[in-house]
């Protein structure tokens, strides 16, 4: 069975998934509003997670751990000793591009992969990887940040799957990637 | 009456109005959806359009102008001399700043004005003038080109006022802004 990738992802109506230093203070109001985007449910489906150095030192820095799938960081520059004991069983570093990961992860039989993080996000739609995207869109501009979409080589056509609103003003919408 | 100012803009999942040289082709085919996306019903709910330099070169390169409305073009560059004869009772060039403009065409009468082009939009959110955006968004990463948002001065917080997603992929999202 081939493993498929997946994005669930918050972004500002201007496209920033963090502030310029990772903060997601701006979330938490709509993390509070008690609206259920289908995140539980989608996570359920996955077999582990696949996230950049970025997101993962923000996750870090909640103070508590919150997932129970296996971990695994893109890093050119981390390495096993920079997980904490903690997290041993948790967590693995690779420096894998995504297309070596993918090959990997598919191998040991993952199935469904959830990809998070901006920068992950971009590589994987650059590696023609990403199978879907769900776009939770914030009703805030933050002018600056992380930003969610980067380059890519030519234009990317997505097919829209489904698109929910909800009375916090999030706007919720499934997109399909066609590979490359 | 006060003046409301409101901007309906297509721009791509990732952020863009137009490709870095203006370029709109890849919306074409969303215009040929033969989708109601609620333009036609905007516009005519308006007394004239805002618009910046680029906005404006990009419309005069259709080669026919399309609005009937008065058009008002926000340059510190361009002169009366650069509006074509056949054009001169339609467009009108001006350096005012958008608080100034907005007094200005408030006095004249005007009761709703369509804000368009990123620029023109930003400098309308930035001084507390834009009542609402409608937000087309297109099934598109271009990874490049003409941004709709840039700098706030602090989080600009929007109310989700209604959202629908046609066939061709197309969400459309309409949005208040809160003045600062």
């Amino acid at each position: 069975m081939p493993l498929s990738c997946h994005a669930f992802v918050a972004a500002s109506l201007d496209g920033f998934i963090a502030r310029p230093d990772g903060g997601l203070d701006w979330l938490e109001p709509f993390n509070a509003a008690e609206e259920d985007h289908g995140y539980d449910a989608f996570i359920a489906r996955m077999d582990g997670i696949i996230m950049g150095r970025g997101t993962y030192e923000t996750v870090l820095g909640f103070g508590h751990w919150p997932y129970r799938l296996p971990v695994i960081v893109l890093s050119q520059s981390l390495t096993v000793d920079d997980i904490p004991d903690s997290l041993a069983d948790h967590v693995a570093i690779t420096d894998m591009d995504p297309a070596e990961l993918h090959a990997a992860l598919a191998e040991e039989g993952w199935q469904s992969a959830y990809v998070d993080g901006g920068q992950v996000i971009q590589s994987f739609i650059n590696a023609g990887l990403l199978t879907d995207i769900t776009l939770t869109r914030v009703p805030l501009l933050l002018g600056q940040g992380r930003p969610l979409f980067g380059p890519v080589a030519g234009d990317v056509a997505l097919t829209l799957l489904e698109s929910r609103s909800f009375p916090s003003g999030i706007v919720s919408s499934r997109y399909a990637i066609a590979r490359p």
